[in-house]
């Protein structure tokens, strides 16, 4: 991998010299783990493991404190490794040694953090967002490779899920979201993934309506539907999934109303899938679906974007949204995610993630 | 609750106002729920669930966008749910509703959201970053009652795995870290926490030398000895404990090594458990313990703070460091973890959370 990182950070130098940037502060986790492999979660609010300084010349800085000295010393030149005692001080300090004009991402650093480095003299700051998260959003095979194991056992999961479900239709009924959300996250756990790529949410009934549904004490009952949507990490790479499952007998008012809702979800995700292809903007994406929705007169009930692209974060860029006119990238991962939502009812969500190719969309 | 997160925020506006401030707006996730309630996590980066509008008026707002509406009039009066389609047009144009000197927390919101929101015009936008922090670091009797709670399950786990590594000294032996930390994780889970504080730390041999190690493939061995960090969030509230453990018998030359740093660590936390009481300040606190390390001259090796205050966050206000100058103050919660830390062989650290009463620390 070290190779690779630092083809990745050859790619950025380039993109960075074209800004006309001495240095590129690189503070956002995933991106800072992508081109260093070093520590891919920052875990606590306001506390950062480290940042990487790329500089023009090619001798990178990986800029920490006394905790992570070690962890870095296990990856990093330790003549490149610089030890800030005081984050603005010494962080300003390394980047005057780099040169005067420093971009940053201005998305991924904090109000209070640019405002100082500023107040600390010698700079001039300028935002530089995007640039890593656009080498990002373009994967390359190992990381496809990553995907597509960390999808399997997404599938996997389902699978099992699916299949508890038909040998028993009872079997889910009674239990509580949350009992359902660990059963999910145990099976993910112990069959190889590293952790969660999200909060799994698994929403009955009304709560299904709620897009972020953070699983309760409400039971799973017969006669209603239950939405899982659910990730897992593994090595390094996110996977996600929706599902929307009937409980209990096929008859009777409630499921007719499910029924129709699901058949309208899976029609516009169909078409999403069988239409998407590179070229097409993020809201030409966006539009496959919702005009599905829109025929039938319920696109006031889709309430979000058509999808987001995936990686090292479960929410990347591209997004499928109206508000995204960039061409969609052969090497872009995404997910397909149509759901419609009545609050006074509840929602249903399908969801799969492709891999743009030349001739459409791969369903990992 | 609904009465408590009122009178939480009665109290910031009485700072507000001091502040001369119109509105505030908060941004933080666990800031934002402990004035409502409303969502503890952003889960993904850059992306919001809501932010609050504090009032002059006392008329707040609850700011959030189309997938957390239903979730948002589950606990918030409906007419004061603002949904934003538009995270920086809408939430100029409420803001510019609610008076002209806007605080925001500007370790809260990134540099581009406040630059947006300064371009977007008509609104004085001003730092106003701790109030609420200042407001959760003492905590109230229901605050204490949930910590208690979740650091009596955290005790639980510890004594399980006391009682695991006496019963049988070699049933460790041979585990992978990560398998410790999934077994410390599942205990926390099976027993009622709804999730992790922070990610399980188990780390054996050299690996204990780094305080933030991720657990790895290594396995535990005899002769060895294993650092623990672990905690578990229920009823919303963190808890955080580190014990290291000796794995096989005691004699010969590593073992001596690890009791004589051990001994350090162990005097070093009682010195400090004894002493801590509310008036000094997170330097003094931090004192306590440096001052046995450096009298035994390995002070060197003591590479963080004393301890940390915990909370909805597992790292919150106030620090036990050398930059702390606040008194401490009665209701405060705040961990107690000095360590020793040796690159080449390994780390001791050992930690217990007290909260801060009249007479001094009562041990959670």
């Amino acid at each position: 991998m070290k190779e690779i990182h630092a083809a990745r950070r050859e790619k950025l130098r380039r993109e960075m010299r074209r800004c006309g940037l001495d240095a590129l502060l690189i503070s956002h986790d995933a991106n800072r783990f992508y081109l260093s492999g070093f520590e891919l979660h920052d875990t606590q609010y306001n506390d950062s493991s480290g940042r990487l300084v790329i500089t023009g010349d090619g001798r990178d800085w990986l800029a920490t404190d006394s905790r992570y000295v070690a962890a870095a010393a296990r990856l990093w030149d330790t003549d490149r490794i610089f030890e800030c005692k005081n984050q603005i001080r010494d962080m300003s300090a390394l980047l005057r040694h780099c040169g005067t004009r420093i971009g940053l991402e201005s998305h991924g650093v904090s109000m209070a953090f640019a405002r100082e480095l500023g107040k600390a003299g010698g700079l001039f700051l300028q935002a530089a967002d995007g640039l890593v998260e656009r080498l990002r959003c373009v994967k390359g095979p190992e990381e496809i490779a990553a995907l597509e194991t960390s999808f399997a056992l997404n599938h996997k999961m389902l699978t099992w899920l699916e299949q508890s479900l038909a040998a028993d239709g009872a079997l889910l009924s009674g239990m509580r979201e949350a009992d359902l959300a660990w059963a999910v996250e145990r099976f993910f756990r112990e069959n190889g993934a590293r952790e969660l790529a999200f909060p799994v949410i698994a929403a009955t009934c009304k709560n299904s309506a709620l897009p972020h549904a953070p699983p309760g004490d409400d039971r799973l009952a017969e006669g209603c539907h239950v939405l899982v949507d659910a990730g897992c990490r593994v090595d390094d790479y996110c996977s996600d999934q929706t599902r929307t499952f009937w409980l209990g007998e096929k008859f009777g008012s409630a499921w007719s109303r499910f029924e129709r809702v699901y058949a309208l979800v899976r029609e516009a995700r169909e078409a999403a899938l069988k239409k998407l292809r590179p070229g097409m903007t993020g809201r030409e994406a966006y539009s496959l679906a919702r005009g599905v929705f829109k025929r039938a007169g319920v696109e006031d009930a889709f309430i979000h974007g058509l999808g987001h692209g995936i990686g090292l974060e479960t929410h990347e860029a591209p997004t499928l949204s109206p508000h995204n006119e960039r061409p969609l990238e052969v090497g872009m991962v995404v997910t397909v995610e149509p759901g419609l939502y009545y609050p006074e009812w509840g929602g249903v969500r399908l969801e799969y993630t492709v891999a743009l190719e030349e001739n459409g969309a791969r369903i990992l």
